[in-house]
């Protein structure tokens, strides 16, 4: 049986930028990481080492820093556009590319410094193809941890289960979310702020009775907010808090003292829907 | 428009297991990082805090641990397939069950210690459904570089393309592979050390006139090499070794200076399958 | 010559623990890294195998997670004495024992629930021995960056120079800051947040001609806003944001397209104490 | 109280270098990562912004480039020896020089090709001062497991003890040595080999009363057979893999399925001299 190239992509990771957009009264900071990856007829390259096809990933790093010149410093979905519509215009020979863009946390002290936030990013990825434009936006590693309001009973009990039920935890997660537009002329920097904040409001006042049941109402959450979302990706690893034993000690621990773990932990991920 | 729930999954991350079989004349030592995630009738347990179909993830985490006191310490691809043939079995609620394991490398120096090799991992996934298994083998994190006998000439050039054309570069990359089988009933660890082989001598033999063309001869090798292998997939960051220029300080420099940088890199990933 | 035991110490590192302090209206939350670690007469263990002498860091964790139970959850350098004077009282084969506390960023969202600050931990060592007690405070991983009011200029030049003099860089750095007092008996908390505020204000507010002087201006300004304060280190690394040459593509680039980078960097130390 | 510089210091760090060495038959490889550290006279830098006497951390890099151009490609130390004295003549200014240099482990397939071991480093730290030169060799992460052979018995007990003593547990650490010579005038490789395999051989062949009778055999073993060797320092953290206990699901565990963890973890130090 004759062997297949059945798929390829390649292109360029972690094209980290920094743009500084110098207004009259203050610098405004942007500091990105790009993917940019393609795919397209690239099979003379992988069969007989033909690179008449091929533009360098260098080349690739080099047109990130030169379009993140021309490009406002504002929306990441719209700069993940210029880009996709710039490799696909310019590489015939690509039938789709993919950029993913995240954007680090920083916080205003002043008119041109600034102090780090968290390692919260907000994403974009953009999915460009002949005809087509896919915009994704996003939302990683959201840390948020509650002291009360969270239970997990009720659940299934088999041999090898030794957890006790509570009907009162810690819950905390480091949240990814990436949801999709019912178009692509949305305004993205509202839409990312009402998603992010409806995600937060309802992690903060609805009781919950397991990961899943928060998560599921998350999405819900944002759909609801947000009209322009069509759909949405949740991914919350649960990060265990476990309640330590002082017994032992003659202390007794009504929810005061735990040790976080970071290994292993629990992984929740939901994707929810407009019906059609 | 109603919201749906398109989909849900939940499991236990990073599970981490050492088996030691404790034989006459020595101990073997397995050191596993184990992944579950379950899919099935989850609905409740989202829309409604209904959680008696959830079993724990704790409860997953005891049971690779009760499981693996069973296990014959050999192939993990194996004790994926016991994992998920449990959970299937137990929990008619599931429909699918996906387990990932990863194993450590130690090189033993004597009939009861070890050291540590390098990164590399053995890797298995096993996605149970019922009356099916699919089952998967690689490697991750198999770092190579080769000094000589890599080239990167005659590519696209374009308006942002600065990158000079080289005869003589370093190559380095650190390769993820993945594979799949004909059948369920195929010797895994002899597969796995010759897929392994394989693939490195081609690295060291083959000359390299780009990142995909290497990568393209790996997954034919291991195609050829092991016939039980029906498909494989390869994933090569490039780990760029960039020339310093030495001139500004009088200095030639014939390929014998480099600095090693992490990002960004290139990334490469290929398909091979056999044609039906 | 015969081989002596020059020295040892030993204990337990990383000992994560999480405090809830349930209030009527609301409840804190304190997340910290303990590391504790001993000094003294142990050559017995070492030399004989006799480990009549040694608390098992096991226990040194219990101590963390019972002494947690009863700190405020205030102030992480009382906790550090509290355990200091814990172990030392309860071991007299103990010499010196070493407290470091790491104390993680939660911000308040509401009365039970809190969102994850940077990566900026405050910190406490405290070393206590017979008779005497040392508390040092400090701040790690302070990332503050700003796009202008920064020059490196008029430096030394050799063979290797190749470094452009500019009077206009961006600067940013991730500080470390380690001070101690003139006495134990401040109030740690307003000491430790007029410290952090001075060391931005200088930051923020000073012309930086090299990375040297920042940090000797923000020791200055410790120094002279908190008068317990008696001296102070401070560890500043450069965290290089380089230029890009954008004349290839016909962009000129007036400081506003940057690539970050984390290795090589420069690494300034400073201490700064008051004259006797 | 006047306020004063009692120390500074500042210099490169993460320079990270490969030097490749093209023999007739085959090529060598180093990769180095190399820590450059200034001390002087540099008062003026830090109080009165004057630069006069900064040679750029810029230069630094560049010089580590170019004398690893005319470096051996061999030993560590040497390379250590000629950067600090190369800093040291050309720069009056500086009473001391740090020069600390990490190998990676690269393993060889063939004549060009080389595959990536373990984490583990060979260190090297070299101290240059005005008429003196201190010489260090290391080891870093050299990590080692033996699944019999260690104990933890007849500690010291107190009220927040709960460890179990046992006869036979797990031993496993990740060792860092650091040694200096009685000469600058030794053979720095064979003395380094033959350290790290008396290091070895006492881990495999010694009963393990406890982590610190471990080390400081492994220090005495090192100070036996290498004459050279004048002091070394050892630091090996326990990296506790933690018995399961799988008694609640009907099964026994003699000593054969263990939980590994990261953190918390006992960590000990040894210094051993030769008597004067």
């Amino acid at each position: 049986m004759p062997i297949v190239l059945a798929g390829n992509n390649y292109g360029k990771s972690r094209v980290r930028v920094v743009k500084v957009t110098r207004r009259a009264d203050r610098h405004d900071l942007a500091e990105l990481t790009v993917n940019v990856q393609f795919e397209g007829d690239f099979d003379a390259v992988h069969t007989a080492g033909d690179n008449r096809a091929v533009l360098p990933t260098d080349t690739m790093k080099n047109t990130v820093n030169a379009l993140a010149k021309m490009w406002s410093g504002e929306q990441i979905e719209e700069f993940g556009c210029q880009l996709a519509r710039h490799f696909l215009g310019d590489n015939p020979q690509v039938s789709r590319v993919r950029i993913e863009i995240g954007q680090s946390q920083w916080i205003r002290m002043d008119r041109y410094a600034f102090t780090r936030g968290s390692d919260e990013m907000r994403t974009a990825e953009v999915v460009g193809a002949r005809g087509r434009m896919e915009i994704y936006s996003g939302i990683e590693n959201l840390i948020v941890l509650k002291t009360t309001g969270s239970a997990f009973e009720g659940y299934k009990k088999d041999r090898y289960t030794t957890l006790k039920e509570t009907s009162d935890r810690i819950l905390a997660t480091a949240l990814t979310a990436r949801w999709t537009y019912r178009s692509a002329d949305v305004a993205f920097g509202p839409c990312w702020q009402r998603a992010r904040e409806v995600i937060l409001k309802t992690f903060v006042e609805r009781k919950s009775p397991s990961v899943q049941q928060t998560a599921y109402a998350m999405g819900e959450a944002v759909l609801r907010a947000v009209p322009d979302v069509s759909e949405i990706r949740l991914t919350l690893p649960n990060k265990h808090c476990l309640l330590v034993d002082l017994a032992p000690f003659g202390l007794d621990n009504p929810n005061e003292i735990f040790v976080p773990t970071d290994e292993p932990h629990g992984l929740i991920e939901v994707h929810l829907t407009r019906q059609i």
